[in-house]
């Protein structure tokens, strides 16, 4: 190995993005107006008071283009970013391709993932506020980790519904939301009336963020001290993790390259988001550049939904948002990438999609593991299960350029390590994951559940 | 918060340190000879090689100053050195102290850890000599994941005894060691005749480091194209380590500040040596500096062992080296802190030790654990349970200075993160962490293993 054959890329710490970049500002078409749950009648920014930190609120609607990252979120953002963005050389030259392939590391963070970019100025805005608590759901745990950190360092107390399948599979990231403080309950639970709904018709529910998000909501609504948090899906969430891709241009630079694709795995959206919207006004400019979401084949969303108003949560307590959706009844199978087995999608991405300004693909679990283990032996970095999805396309997309004889500049968002998800590794090794599709049956019945507007 | 309330201190990454440096050239008193475990004569460095490459028995006795990193060594190095060093605000805010608290991440390297960065020189020295296959053993994992990615980068195979109980206590260790391609299994086991012997006479052995090594070396002399490698204790790992604090002191002077006091854990010495060993030519020089080696009260090496010539195993089949020790039959109670149970420690640790130069402390385990969480809350890092025995101390530190009234500055190493020990952290929670000392008559029992010289 010479020199030249690692390569990380570093901003110096002022180059952390002062302002997060809203691509509401840029977009062709704006999702049309999300809908009150009783009355589907489009929803005024009140109607989100009794759960969402005003500013939050303000955000989510906002069409400003840039939105100043408060100082004292911006602070904390320094004990991690800039993340580096890494050459994987390593990659390239186990797959004797001679494409150029990037990765942004969001695993520096102390909480291992994106999500503690969102997770800081949620709860900012919230303490600002005078809220106390906060209320959550977690899928695989990423997000429920973050936001309990985030609140012990702002001083809330932390309420997460962890989905029961990952709640016993991922044991340890039980463990490390206590060690931060937080108080994290399988669920459905029996704590809420949502939760109590759900065990009633099946006590052996596996659980679904769906679930899991109407319990938190429902925490929130009843109690004055604690609002509630999401973690992806919304357009505030979306727009705190553009700090992802306005870095990665800025590193790009440095050695003087462009992508021709980027790709991130695409679970409610906001880690896609993160490192492609900034791309989208160039994107829209003309600029010869594809954007890439990638799901799994057990919850293909975009691939495979359809594009309508759905809640967000399974007890429809949620505003319902135009969408690609599977319905919000939608129960994927336990596949190991917790964190993509959301029904829908964010909105913004959803119409961007619709759109045709990004793809989407979808994959099997068994050939991510595949390319996981082919990353962490070449680029040391064991990653999460979820983030492997973006390695398998990336590796996909290296692979496909040289069958073409073209060298392309390939870009991912490694979103987080792999640490906690040794387990899934295990079942991997010891050749018990499944390679699961969504049947057509399944999505025909799921999508029963679309409501009327 | 504030600005100021957040410090990283970042180097570039041409101030990767380009030699390492060897504290042989500087003490007082250099250890006595090794002695060949057949003869207890003087060790011959010949009588090294069935097991070790010859570049590293060189660096195990040479009194150069200053050993050059081989370039492929720093290339690799590079991923994630510089690590930072972090001003802890928040800890200190939280204690109330007005002493400089400073920390040494380590964490940042791809396997969570301190031991990458002697891996890597090791199985580099290794295969340039042609040797195909790795043979070694872990106590809690981290030296076996590091072995294993760095045998995975330079296409070595790896093969590790890991010591049973940590085998048991953390599954995941053992993934990620597979992750990276290695074979891994419980010892003692019965691949080797030093494993046999001791499940014949116990076959309940939650195993020590000191039978894992009796295997790996057994391994190690039967193979042709295989060595054998200790993540620990030799001199030659000790000086790998010393990039540690060769950056520690560059980043201290970007903040125009020398530390009062320098504290590590303590296990086989090598994680301590790397921060501290830098400082002791400026000890020497008189300079007003404390270093604390901090071991777990269940394994007091330094502090309650007995300074003698001992073997580095259970079967008395490595050299006999002089170091303080509790005896090579010692049977550590099974604390969560699994690197640091090793009964002896380094040669050059106890030499400095023994002349005064630095000094040792005894800790509890859930005083210890106390610390990692206040820690894990304020700096945001869970920090490694063998980490979290210098945290504890710096604390001690701490608040000791503000009794006196003075503010001192403190750095201490966090050797690496605790993402994979939540299991520990789940017993400490729940109340089933036991503050265990060694008793005397344990010790004096233990002693009795030494051999006679």
């Amino acid at each position: 190995m010479s020199r030249d054959e690692l390569t990380k890329i570093m901003l110096p710490e002022e180059k952390i993005p002062k302002f997060w970049y809203n691509v509401q500002a840029d977009m062709p078409t704006l999702p049309p107006p999300g809908l009150n749950p009783q009355t589907m009648q489009p929803l005024a920014p009140s109607d989100l008071e009794p759960i969402f930190a005003k500013e939050l609120i303000m955000q989510e609607v906002s069409q400003e283009r840039w939105i100043e990252i408060p100082s004292e979120v911006r602070d904390l953002y320094k004990q991690y970013r800039p993340s580096p963005l890494f050459r994987a050389r390593q990659l390239e030259k186990a797959l004797d391709v001679n494409s150029k392939i990037y990765y942004k590391y969001e695993g520096v963070s102390p909480v291992g993932s994106h999500k503690f970019n969102t997770a800081l100025p949620q709860v900012f805005y919230n303490k600002i506020q005078g809220i106390k608590r906060i209320a959550t759901e977690t899928g695989a745990g990423q997000w429920g980790t973050a936001l309990s950190l985030a609140c012990k360092l702002f001083g809330l107390e932390a309420m997460v519904y962890m989905v029961k399948v990952s709640f016993y599979q991922k044991p340890y990231r039980r463990s490390i939301m206590e060690v931060y403080g937080a108080k994290c309950v399988p669920s459905p639970s029996n704590l809420t009336e949502a939760g109590r709904r759900v065990l009633e018709k099946n006590p052996d529910s596996n659980g679904t963020l769906a679930i899991a998000i109407s319990e938190a909501v429902e925490d929130a609504i009843k109690r004055d001290d604690t609002n509630y948090s999401l973690g992806s899906v919304l357009n505030h969430v979306c727009l705190h993790q553009t700090v992802i891709g306005q870095e990665v241009k800025m590193q790009l630079e440095m050695v003087d390259d462009y992508p021709d694709v980027v790709i991130a795995c695409c679970g409610g959206g906001s880690n896609f988001a993160g490192i492609t919207f900034p791309f989208i006004p160039d994107k829209i400019a003309g600029k010869n550049i594809r954007l890439v979401a990638v799901e799994p084949a057990a919850c293909p969303t975009l691939t495979r939904g359809v594009f309508a108003y759905d809640y967000g949560d399974v007890a429809g307590m949620t505003p319902a948002s135009m969408m690609y959706t599977l319905g919000h009844d939608f129960m994927p199978s336990g596949i190991h990438a917790g964190g993509l087995r959301y029904h829908g999608d964010s909105s913004l991405v959803s119409q961007l999609y619709h759109d045709g300004l990004i793809e989407a693909v979808a994959v099997m679990q068994n050939p991510t593991f595949e390319a996981a283990m082919l990353f962490a032996q070449t680029e040391s970095i064991v990653p999460a299960p979820e983030s492997a999805h973006a390695i398998r396309v990336a590796v996909d997309e290296a692979l496909q350029a040289k069958k073409e004889g073209v060298s392309r500049t390939i870009v991912f968002n490694l979103s987080g390590h792999g640490f906690l998800d040794l387990g899934s590794y295990d079942m991997y090794l010891s050749g018990k994951t499944e390679d699961v599709a969504l049947s057509d049956t399944e999505l025909q019945e799921s999508l029963k559940s679309l409501p009327r507007v």
